[in-house]
């Protein structure tokens, strides 16, 4: 029996595991599709701000932004230091895929 | 009307960014939420392997990981690069989160 343990904890197949792991791996396929969707939005909202001649940058918005999920993530016990360190990331991003899209604008341009 | 329309994108008061901005608010939202909810199955997961006598880490289920949330990124037509990125930023924190319990653990005992 004990060696049976030890070879389905080595194979990863403990069930209880497995049951985390698959709940995760839901979780996980619900974020990219969430962050999909964010950079639909974003691309748009670059889109739009190019043509209406609106700055791409926005420092109030941000700092609102990450006030606001520090406190949803302290209502849903995640810690809003991670919360704020993942939407700065988030950001980023966005700013990086504005930059490459400007680039490719005035190549064509 | 030229002033008013100056005046609105000053103040940030464009009806149309402001939907996209509630768009993005929701999505982030529930991104938080959805982070919450996977660090309280990664804990039950921490818990579970100290007492299971299980490594901590695992690098072969961390690569399957990766490569299903690329696939998963390419179908939604996000970045495959970016989903890689995120998902290493999140198992760094899991990581860092059973650092913090085992040294807890540590000076507990």
């Amino acid at each position: 029996m004990q060696a049976q343990a030890a070879e389905a904890e080595q194979a990863g197949t403990d069930a209880v595991l497995a049951g985390y792991r698959r709940s995760i791996d839901n979780i996980d396929a619900a974020l990219v599709c969430m962050l999909a969707e964010r950079f639909r939005i974003t691309q748009a909202v670059g889109e739009y701000k190019a043509r209406a001649h609106l700055p791409p940058a926005d420092p109030d918005r941000e700092a609102r932004q990450i006030e606001r999920l520090r406190r949803l993530a302290e209502d849903a016990d995640l810690d809003p230091e991670f919360s704020e360190k993942f939407i700065r990331f988030v950001i980023q991003e966005v700013i990086r895929h504005h930059q490459r899209h400007a680039a490719a604008e005035a190549e064509a341009g």
